[in-house]
């Protein structure tokens, strides 16, 4: 596999880390990859840290990871302001959310507010994220925003029903955040995180990558698999996160992957 | 028309009441029909009150109703329970939704709770009504219910997108609450309230009434009239609500009601 590919994509829950423990031999891999000329990104779905935060906890595990190499829907919200020149238009956004993309959209410059009151007519986009703070008056405000402001977006990053906050238990994801604007406006979101082929068209634009040559690494089937898959990319399943070897192989699932390992340390 | 009915059915809003003031000629309509042997019912689907609490609301009006007359979305909720003997389980049921949802569960003896930590394996019910005090908490509540509890039911009073709290402009509606909760747990829920066809079967089912003796009268023509039309009832559109006239004859519109009425005032 390794010759066939020259950029690694890596989901990062259950591929990198599990919850906050680094997965064994994955500085080394990481390292053996970069050493053999491989780029490497590093995608995930929560959108409650910028591409800064991620940067931290990627540091407090020993990793060396450059920011512009981090793919959080965070900064996919904001680098699709960016390819739409939202901008241009002078208006700001409304966030449902956390952190993450306050901290991604102050550094596009895009103005945004999280806390308008009245109804502000200047909004031009909505980005609802995963948010422990969600509430009713944060729906009314988005509701009225998309319903009510000619043109306004809605834009989410991503439609993931649960999450991994804890080991403990599986929590409610940003879905419950979409689903609720959703129920509201019935308008149906654009998505930036996975699996929207946006982040994928990014990278391969950007870098001038042929996408047959990109291995999607994750270690869920009806995302991160299909994801690879579908945007025609190599596509490589890791035992280390959700999907058991027994799951993987029944007859009931019908999403296979290019390739499958143990953990990534099984590069090399 | 008048001939041809046995029952009529109200939607509130808009027909009977705007906001807090009597539509005219309410009263002395409701006398002549109750004179002339009709039966009549009110529905809504706004849950945050039970039979009893709009009760008071139609006697603040002046209009002498009966609970048994009225059928609010949180009536049909603890109506649906009775009809698929909910209490015989011996389980509890979990409530997103305001006093209504509970005053109607303590009548038929349901026990419901709204603040249970942790993880209560005993809740075999979710019902999902509008709730202005909406958070995580209760977001992520229910979706553990409801995924981790064998056979756990999701039921939701109704999914309108929009409400009118005040007429001043549109709420977001329980469609946002039951959004919420279909985006993280990616399962359908049973609706009780309209459009749902529970409603005109309890009511056909109890009084032994034949449905096309049955005529819907409504505001909306998406909700109300599609409500009768697809329930084998009559159907009769007032213009007291949100449907203009010129909305209603326009080539756009392909919803048509039986009869077409200024306001139920002009009945007589």
């Amino acid at each position: 596999m390794l010759d066939s590919v020259d950029v690694f994509i890596f989901d990062c829950d259950g591929v990198i880390w599990k919850g906050d423990s680094l997965i064994p031999g994955v500085p080394e891999v990481l390292e053996k990859l970069r050493a053999a000329g491989k780029k490497i990104f590093f995608v995930t779905n929560n959108s409650t840290k910028s591409r800064k935060g991620y940067k931290a906890k990627f540091d407090s595990l020993g990793l060396n990871v450059n920011p512009e190499e981090i793919f959080s829907s965070s900064f996919a919200a904001a680098a699709y302001l960016e390819q739409t020149k939202f901008k241009e238009t002078g208006k700001k956004v409304y966030i449902i959310g956390e952190r993450g993309i306050q901290e991604e959209l102050d550094l596009i410059n895009v103005p945004w507010t999280g806390f308008a009151l009245p109804h502000d007519e200047d909004v031009g986009a909505v980005i609802v994220g995963f948010d422990r703070y969600i509430n009713y008056y944060k729906i009314q405000y988005a509701q009225l925003c998309i319903n009510e402001n000619p043109g306004c977006q809605f834009i989410v990053t991503n439609l993931d029903a649960v999450t991994h906050l804890t080991d403990a238990q599986e929590w409610a994801g940003n879905g419950s955040m979409a689903g609720a604007i959703k129920g509201c406006t019935g308008k149906e979101p654009t998505v930036v995180g996975k699996p929207s082929p946006l982040m994928i068209d990014y990278i391969a634009d950007k870098y001038k990558i042929d996408r047959s040559r990109i291995c999607m690494v994750g270690d869920r089937l009806d995302t991160d698999i299909v994801f690879g898959n579908s945007n025609g990319c190599v596509s490589c399943l890791t035992l280390s996160g959700v999907t058991t070897e027994e799951k993987y192989l029944s007859a009931n699932n019908k999403i296979k992957a290019n390739y499958y390992v143990d953990s990534i340390a099984d590069f090399f």
